[in-house]
């Protein structure tokens, strides 16, 4: 997917919604448990009932993972449905890798060719050529970590290199990289006051914000300082949506939790 | 596996030789292809004619996650043989993950209890709850990216913070970690220099070492300068010795390269 039809689908739905897909097996309604494929079941619901209020989602890999071979079979189930039924939504997997360049060749090629997400997250550890195999995939988009929403971020992220903090280093750095129109960056919802800071190094890249909701953060300060002129947000919300509801109704009261946020954005919107 | 478990099979084989079990299927020899699961075919092959010169193998996730559902069940069969039949053996998921705290917890049961490897390594930008909830497993080991042997390690791992690389920043602050004693760090052979260093930081904890050969990396400058009292080192060898050979005589080749490595290893031990 191109960034245009990103901020096309954006305007369309007055919505710069992400829902995270992080299924865990112990918060699901119960009743699922009992299907072939319980992961696969719920996010399908989820999708079904909440695609026309968001624009993107966001499966991190780390709840397929942790159920083995069969979470990885739910993980691809769930892409090929929404590649097959909602191409017009933007999928993203969150699984924050990078390795050496070879390697890293072997992680795009899993998540852009193999599973056919639009995008994925990568950390910045490793540096240029860690990162720009990710980069090489045309109409793919590279998320790279820069301020993370956890209390971890400040023990190397807001640390100063140079007088410039490190997740500053990192954005100023991505952009003298290969592709890096292919870009989009991590910033957590919890730092409201940073977005101005870092809208003036990357003023139209777009940021996938987690932390809105159960991490703290508030919207309506993150668009204040956040907003790029194409939107330039996706803002993500995995819990405080996914599990709302606890029965038989839980996919459509996640669709209640989506329209408030969406409802927001529209409001938002309005306002530019 | 604990440590002292570990020390102990590195001076019974007279080896600290990790093989990195990288498998691409278009490297590996032909006639595997045939073969119900090469990936498996290949590893199988190469662990049993290679166990006894090494005391650790390190299957890279990149490169079965590249071959998805069924890459990912190679990497099961993997690591299950080498539990059932090599169980002095220390495993090592080379996966350089890394989330906020709830999801690295997902990430470590991935590793340490569905696969049951002994050990991940993981990336270090997210900070302390990032990589905690690894650290929290008994007798597991998390092995924090410090500074890699690529050429993007220059790009922030050896910027400095107050004077000091953030690569010594992670090692230093990663000591204050709940449960730290269980860290083991990745240091690329490429810089064999700065291992006096390191080792003022970290005289004790067992550096995995990747770049000897392929990346140009020189054995005895890594053990002049990181050998610890308690060897501490895992040197790690990956295409060097499993793509020596590309015919029916390839394991045996592995373990022609594997032998060499292993006996410039024993010699260096009986001077210490």
């Amino acid at each position: 997917m191109t960034t245009q039809e990103l901020v096309a689908e954006i305007r369309r739905k007055k919505s710069f919604l992400c829902i995270g897909l992080d299924v865990d097996l112990t918060k699901i309604p119960t009743h699922l448990l009992q299907e072939e494929d319980p992961i696969f079941a719920f996010n399908k619901a989820i999708i079904d009932a909440t695609n026309h209020l968001c624009v993107a989602y966001k499966p991190n890999t780390a709840f397929y993972e942790a159920y083995g071979i069969k979470g990885w079979i739910s993980l691809q189930k769930t892409i090929e449905y929404l590649n097959q039924n909602y191409p017009e939504i933007f999928t993203i997997a969150d699984a924050k890798r990078g390795d050496i360049g070879n390697t890293s060749t072997m992680y795009a090629n899993a998540f852009f060719k193999d599973l056919a997400f639009d995008s994925v997250t990568v950390a910045p550890y490793m540096g240029k050529d860690s990162v720009e195999p990710f980069l090489a995939f045309k109409d793919k988009h590279t998320i790279v970590l820069a301020l993370t929403s956890n209390e971890g971020a400040f023990d190397f992220q807001t640390q100063k290199i140079e007088g410039k903090e490190l997740y500053k280093q990192v954005l100023e750095t991505s952009k003298s990289w290969k592709n890096s129109e292919n870009l989009m960056y991590v910033v957590g919802a919890t730092k409201a006051e940073y977005f101005k800071e870092i809208r003036s190094i990357v003023p139209d890249s777009f940021l996938l914000v987690p932390g809105v909701g159960a991490q703290g953060g508030n919207l309506q300060d993150v668009c204040q300082y956040g907003l790029s002129k194409n939107i330039g947000l996706l803002i993500n919300s995995s819990r405080g949506i996914i599990y709302a509801g606890h029965d038989k109704d839980f996919a459509k009261i996640a669709a209640l939790k989506a329209t408030e946020l969406q409802e927001q954005m529209a409001e938002i919107m309005k306002k530019i």
